[in-house]
């Protein structure tokens, strides 16, 4: 069965005080129909990733509050699965329509962040982790930080080669007009931020970012041929242990490499097929250590690759985070694996402006639940 | 295709202030495998349905975490709709199912209310209402309240009228080993309870809860075969408006007539042919309008048929909530939707004891999100 990305809008992302979520679902949801050249009437169901609306705001039943503000009554499904929550609804929307209970379905990623005090907005991030974890009082930096403390050691890298992660999704970011950052930096920038958890430093950090996004995905052969004829031809899910402790090695995530396995043998390609990918780069260590986990680079390699600009806009052979990452358009955790979607999807399109992948035909995402408890990977084709 | 229910296990319902979510979890998770008589290892996928771990536990990522306690790592997922949390969760686990994602899943349903003070659960249970309503100050028990006057006012029925669905529903939990009230009570027991919102008293409540229920639906032909011959043979999900000032009517929730008139297409069966239902009596109210919507009872009938102990163990043709319901079983929300399926599984395997519905075949399940946002139903053949 072929399902499609037919229709998709973004918001802005970044510090939207101005704006209820009910604001920013209207707006993608209109844009992503008109995108679509759809009625709403066509929607036979609406998927909603969302983490933290609960915990921050109070607001549960999400998805029956989104259905109202699409304006009809179908059924809708609300998924959570900490920064996943977007890419896990859309995994479950593709198997509703898979299932035959569906052909044309929206889904929704939505997170409002900045209206909470900081401190508030990271306690409820830790929601994430483990009892163990919060009792420790480690953060996700924290994890993270201890993440990248052992890859550096054992393949004897540097703070300064770490930093050229951020330096390329910023200028990535320069390109693109709905980034919370679109300003370049450089890596003495990176080095002279302020320590978050060493030897991570706030512009290792992925930023607090309220947004919204939503894809219309359909099997039905009509609206696929009105289509550009974009194609989800993979769409996996792997977990892992919710603590750090819980892991083999610390230096790879096997939830990514569990699903991003089974997503290449469903769409039947290799990685380095793979020309275009957004991954998540909630901190610079988890772009390093996804880049190897989707064997687009060798183990240990990764910083090399960065250097040698091999996933760089206009230099490399497998463009990564060409929307900036989490780390220069923003991490509104739950929009953010429906971002990804988009970015690669107006990727294979050209319709990606000024940071558009020449020839690119096959795209993958690859989006990170907590330290790395559960990865979606999906691959686009076109 | 056929899909059965395999396994299943519920924990006691009630306070259970001296076991952790993981606890029950972890019981309920084993002794379904072991009911199966299936490794672990054959699960392939978890869904979780849960509401308000992360609004009073501040822990997310719940799908995760659960996969852990199972102790495989398996794609997981977690679904939230309010109080449907656990029949939603098992809705997108059939159309995985059914896409040919998996074979074999587990579904939990798991809420841990009791441990919070009892202020702290009731605005936590708003969080499934609008803005709108939790500025005006109303609770669930306000809402279900102006349902039931309206009700009462148009049909010309009573307050000790509406006391017959709990005094049904304590004498058919009398028989439940695992409910939370096992107490029969009187109507006058129920006129002389504190009132809550009128004209709603403290027995026309369900309460605060506790508890865990796991099933497991299969469509491996072998598994199938060793199972006792359950199959869930419609899983439908309706939704309407959040708030209840968004309703055409509001003695009749149509997210439930949505999702009952599709389920008994699906099933290809009548309303009278169920001979035993679990319907979502989260107040009194609640439970006749479902008998209503589902179409046991004509409109502003239910009452006189609950009277007649139509719906009532041992002389009724339609027995509704013979685990005693939401009201003396006990609610937890994320729970209720699993442990309705499982009441119907009993029922249809012979293995109700004491509550046995003589020859039941047909059975249903309906339980609803919020003050009617979104609505499941299932229908359960043998």
């Amino acid at each position: 069965m072929k399902i499609g990305v037919i229709g998709y809008s973004t918001s802005n992302f970044g510090e939207l005080w101005d704006r209820s979520p009910r604001d920013l679902a209207d707006e993608v949801i209109k844009e992503s129909l008109i995108k679509a050249n759809l009625d709403k009437e066509k929607i036979e169901a609406l998927y909603v990733g969302n983490m933290l609306s609960g915990i921050l705001g109070n607001q549960a039943n999400l998805a029956s509050l989104y259905a109202e503000v699409l304006g009809i009554s179908v059924p809708s499904f609300r998924l959570e699965a900490a920064c996943a929550s977007g890419s896990i609804a859309l995994n479950n929307a593709i198997q509703s329509i898979k299932s035959g209970a569906f052909k044309t379905v929206l889904v929704l990623g939505i997170e409002k962040m900045t209206d909470h005090p900081q401190d508030e907005a990271v306690a409820g991030l830790m929601a994430a982790g483990t009892d163990e974890e919060r009792a420790s009082g480690i953060t996700f930096a924290g994890l993270y930080g201890l993440m990248a403390q052992e890859y550096l050691r054992r393949y004897e890298m540097t703070e300064e080669d770490l930093a050229l992660v951020p330096v390329k999704n910023h200028y990535h970011g320069s390109f693109n007009p709905k980034a919370q950052f679109r300003n370049q930096i450089t890596v003495e920038q990176v080095m002279r931020s302020a320590k978050i958890a060493d030897p991570l430093k706030l512009l290792d950090c992925s930023p607090i970012t309220d947004g919204a996004s939503a894809v219309i995905i359909s099997s039905d052969p009509a609206l696929l041929k009105k289509s550009k004829g974009v194609e989800i031809t993979a769409s996996q899910v792997g977990s892992d242990s919710v603590g750090l402790t819980g892991r083999q090695d610390i230096t790879s995530i096997n939830a990514a490499v569990r699903a991003s396995v089974k997503a290449y043998k469903e769409a039947g390609i290799k990685p380095a097929s793979v020309q275009v990918a957004e991954v998540h780069d909630c901190f610079s260590i988890a772009e390093v250590i996804a880049l190897e986990d989707l064997g687009f680079s060798k183990r240990g390699r990764a910083l090399n690759d960065i250097k040698d600009k091999k996933m760089t806009l206009f230099t490399g052979k497998t463009i990564v985070n060409p929307s900036g990452g989490l780390k220069a358009c923003g991490h509104p955790v739950g929009a953010t694996g429906i971002k990804q979607i988009i970015e690669i999807t107006m990727q294979l399109e050209r319709e990606a402006g000024k940071r558009q992948v020449e020839g690119a035909k096959i795209g993958l995402t690859h989006n990170v639940g907590g330290s790395g408890a559960i990865c979606a990977v999906h691959i686009l084709q076109i």
